[in-house]
């Protein structure tokens, strides 16, 4: 297995230790409770954001722990969705005294631990309100599925709520601009190879040398339909018409565009293809007006791209570019 | 071929145009002279950084333009130094009144090139002077090589150096950091795969899945030494050891730490190993008091690891920490 990695066992706490380590400033590690937590408690009462869910997608959610994001994040085992009692645990971190939001990806998994976890926190005195996001336009929303899943507008979701929090706002006000990130926001993923979990030891499926998959998770799912690659105009331009015909943002709006490296593709391959994904838009009448490109919400060593847009308005955008100190988002401060 | 590109000619320029579009408020591309640019020219004259070298090593050079780093880059094609002519045209655009450094990784044509250039500004009234940087501890350094290659310390030159020039120093000042910079600092680095140059198609050379190779470099050569596959403690314990022997830093001195991919390995594997790292660096007596862990010089898709270790003294941290406002590296403004 082609992989930095000691005890496959033992992946989620190596890379904690390490995240931890090189960035004791923002970080602390509860180990008897695993939760990632910022190091200092707020001056002041704040609303709490909690983020979780199944390991294998870093840097969400532990690379969003800090200042202006998430107060605490619950990492679950590779690819699993942390325990109800570890998100109790970090909302107990979380709280100091406004509530908590739970920021919760749209996995049948974490939507019943996240709960399980509610139930518990109905009885302490912690308010808790939850914001579920579902920003996969390549899943039909019909009632026949799980609904779609949560991809990139996490990050977005995390950042801008994040800033409501710190900004002062209550517990109704953080969730209400929380749903309305998720409500102008999606998301469409195109993956190149499969990827490797370290127990497992080889990729989870073969994808020829000349297919790519459409519609791609963050689990190592394969997508829902598997096309003869193109080059990355082409798939920029599918990408963009994916998201922005279920989308149908209004005409001149500004659009944020987050381009999500699934893991193992590189910077220059990411730019490019913002470049393309950039151009595809305005092509469509959309102008975008804030980009943010990287590896942001992956599947481990997966390569592959995702592209989300969000509808901004001015509190989106005030919010968005509100400061930010985390382990891989920071600017402002 | 399992990239996001266009034509494989095209790669540098979609490439630059996906960077500008995303960072305007930063760069700007002057298409003419193949130069990417600070947009804003600074207020005050300054010391001009210029960094050049062949492509596919993103974000070296291109991602660190910007307040408080280089003035100006000079993109070659992929794996090729850029031209004379265009680091003449980047350095007259670094110019303000106080002469320019040249960062030059110690590459036979980056060497070559920028020599090439100086010879055509010294007919021009601009101060040029150079920095070659070569921490590549796996070559030995005995005359019998084009000497060690420049690889992860370009990095901290460029932020130390820019951070220097921001400050008022003059260039002799300036030069002076950044050597202090290279003689101050060793670089380690492993391969897990190859790379797939967007021209070849294919990978440069076949590697085993049960083998890794040692002191591998940035443009797609294979390592001085191929070894089956270790786990990350150990792996980092050979880096560490091959690093620190090589640098032997003065006992109970402050070192800082960048732990580099080489492009595809992703966040999670580069903090597993940076806590491996630390700790190696830590029974060796070593005290990491600064971490960089992320994909800064990189060989394309290439999966792999770098660790470069910089003995600091107190110059080289208040450098360090002072603001920086690049593509990729953002702190403190």
């Amino acid at each position: 297995m082609k992989k930095f990695v000691n005890e496959p066992s033992a992946a989620v706490d190596d890379y904690v230790a390490g995240l931890v380590g090189a960035h004791r400033v923002i970080l602390d590690w509860d180990a008897e409770n695993r939760v990632l937590q910022r190091r200092e408690l707020p001056l002041r009462p704040k609303v709490g954001l909690v983020g979780g869910g199944g390991s294998g997608c870093e840097p969400t959610h532990t690379g969003f722990v800090g200042y202006g994001m998430l107060d605490a994040a619950a990492p679950g085992q590779i690819f699993t969705s942390p325990g109800p009692n570890q998100i109790v645990a970090a909302t107990r971190r979380a709280d100091s005294g406004k509530g908590v939001l739970h920021i919760i990806k749209n996995f049948t998994g974490e939507v019943m631990n996240f709960g399980m976890a509610q139930e518990i926190l109905y009885f302490e005195d912690i308010e808790v309100a939850q914001v579920v996001v579902n920003d996969d336009v390549s899943i039909p929303d019909d009632g026949e599925t799980a609904g779609r899943r949560g991809l990139g507008a996490t990050v977005l979701v995390e950042k801008i709520a994040g800033a409501a929090a710190e900004e002062g706002s209550e517990l109704a006000d953080v969730l209400a601009v929380a749903n309305k990130v998720v409500s102008r926001a999606g998301t469409f993923a195109v993956g190149l190879s499969s990827c490797t979990p370290p127990a497992r030891g080889k990729p989870v499926y073969e994808l020829a040398e000349t297919d790519m998959d459409l519609g791609i998770g963050i689990s190592g799912e394969p997508g829902r339909e598997r096309v003869p690659i193109a080059n990355a105009h082409e798939i920029a331009r599918l990408m963009v018409n994916e998201v922005l015909s279920d989308l149908a943002p209004e005409e001149g709006g500004d659009l944020l565009m987050l381009v999500n490296g699934m893991g193992a593709t590189p910077h220059h391959e990411l730019y490019l293809l913002a470049g393309e994904l950039a151009a595809a838009a305005e092509v469509r009448g959309a102008r975008v007006t804030r980009q943010l490109v990287g590896n942001f919400v992956t599947s481990l060593d997966q390569a592959g791209a995702a592209v989300t847009f969000l509808e901004l308005d001015e509190e989106l955008t005030r919010l968005w570019d509100a400061p930010v100190q985390t382990a891989v988002l920071r600017w402002g401060r």
